[in-house]
């Protein structure tokens, strides 16, 4: 039987948990961080280290910040009347990066998932309600255009709309770029329903 | 423009360096170290330390091993007068998997590619010839079977032949359970020349 160094099959065990890498990614991953200079390796294991002790959440819109509260919530060229709920960090960082938004955010932490035990109380819902005051104009709901992400967004603005505010939506339809031949039903249903004038 | 906090921008430039891992993949494994217990991010951190500190190569077939020499070189149950010659440790750990062989191995640490400015000189080439003495009585060659590793071979073999050692090649063909229809001409041709009587 073949066994390989105890530490590299822990290193190997350790990758394989991480999401997208399979057993043999896991390997490849582990040989490569064999080969490579001790300091690039190490370099990686203080990043990881970093991460975790410098980077919290914001206490407000529970985006991953250095400080409290991030420089979203305390930027004061944005537009504070405006929420965009989004399912994680990493979506926020998509919506920034397109640079088409200028509000402020509120990160769910997660979606509501019945199948994976994710009910409405394990979500970040009773803080952003808190958040929802009097001068909010509009609510954004950009949770993801799947089976889960379109569920919460109805959960929410079922809560939402009673209190006032204008509660939207992000558009669903056929991607920029894309060809209306290789488009999926529903998409192109979807592009039909929420077709604008022009 | 969109800035995350300076650390998690950090790790996902150093996570973008591994290989198959590009900017979206490490944003994505970023992130899930961000969201996952302490514990875990920092058991892959441990990981990666103690790997870097605990293992080293055999000194005699570089195999990386936390033992030197390492056990497949200490090994009595093993035939020491075979001699497996393979580019990188993750082939040899392919092979012990495969337990269809029970020799030695020697790691080359690579293979000859002038377009990567990789010479013969670079490879555990002489330590290798160091190691066939008047008892070996076979070395395998099992570089990959693509246009580097075969240039490698045949320059091994040309080295090695004269020293009256049986010198072979591991068998290039159709891999088991393919489908003859899809498979590419050279493969079919190499399965063509090395046919055997049955």
């Amino acid at each position: 039987m073949f066994r390989s160094a105890e530490s590299v099959e822990k290193l190997i065990n350790v990758l394989a948990r991480l999401p997208g890498i399979g057993r043999k990614s896991a390997a490849r991953l582990a040989f490569h961080i064999l080969k490579v200079p001790k300091e690039e390796a190490l370099e990686l294991a203080e990043a990881i280290q970093d991460v975790k002790e410098k980077v919290g959440f914001c206490s407000i819109c529970f985006n991953i910040s250095e400080e409290d509260p991030c420089y979203i919530c305390t930027d004061p060229s944005r537009k504070h009347d405006v929420i965009c709920i989004v399912e994680e960090a990493s979506d926020l960082a998509a919506l920034e990066k397109a640079e088409g938004y200028n509000g402020l955010y509120h990160i769910l932490s997660g979606r509501i998932s019945p199948l994976d035990g994710i009910g409405p109380d394990d979500l970040k819902i009773k803080e952003l309600l808190g958040r929802i005051g009097e001068d909010t104009k509009e609510i954004i709901l950009a949770t993801n255009p799947d089976v889960e992400g379109e569920a919460t967004a109805l959960y929410l603005a079922k809560l939402i709309k009673p209190m006032g505010v204008r509660t939207t939506r992000i558009a669903r339809g056929l991607p920029v770029g894309s060809d209306l031949e290789y488009a999926d039903g529903v998409t192109i249903s979807r592009a039909l329903e929420g077709r604008q004038e022009i």
